[in-house]
């Protein structure tokens, strides 16, 4: 996995007084966007560890891996900051669908 | 311009007692991502209206729209909500760089 190094975590959640950052999934091969997340510094930091995502429920108030029901984890090939560390992209390839409706993408309407 | 309807506002603004939403803004063409803003519910009506990217900016506390100082405005091809109308995905043509940076996207590092 290329892109952010641990070390960077505290350029991205020191000093902001922001525990959130929003994290755009995009799939690797297509670039299809396929969702938004948060993550806090818990879930950026597994999901560097495991190069699975981890996102942070904002409506379960926890940190959760992306797929560990469906089976169909989200696998992390980059994750790049923007300019300013205040949002990520991160970049995945995935098997099944990234939305909960079924649908590949979350924008898929 | 497909995609999000005027009348669509009131899903997105309404009832969530959140006044911005993320939207992700894509380069239609190369499918990059370029950048991600904020949106207030005037910025996006400014956006379906005109068809050029306004955002809200936090540090300026108004809406701006994107391009209007170095002249490349954005483009709105289409305008996409997430499955739970949280987030945007915003498809654009644009001609200059995204990035104050002057770089294509804010996330090439």
């Amino acid at each position: 996995m290329s892109g952010l190094d641990p070390k960077d975590l505290k350029y991205i959640f020191n000093d902001k007084g922001e525990d959130l950052i929003p994290a755009i999934i995009q799939d690797f091969g297509s670039k299809k966007v396929l969702c938004l997340y948060y993550m806090n510094e818990e879930a950026l930091r597994r999901s560097l560890r495991s190069r699975h995502v981890w996102q942070y429920s904002r409506r379960q108030e926890r940190v959760m891996m992306k797929g560990a029901r469906s089976g169909h984890p989200m696998e992390i090939v980059e994750i790049v900051p923007d300019c300013t560390n205040q949002s990520l992209l991160v970049k995945v390839k995935t098997e099944g669908p990234a939305c909960l409706t079924g649908k590949e993408s979350c924008y898929d309407l």
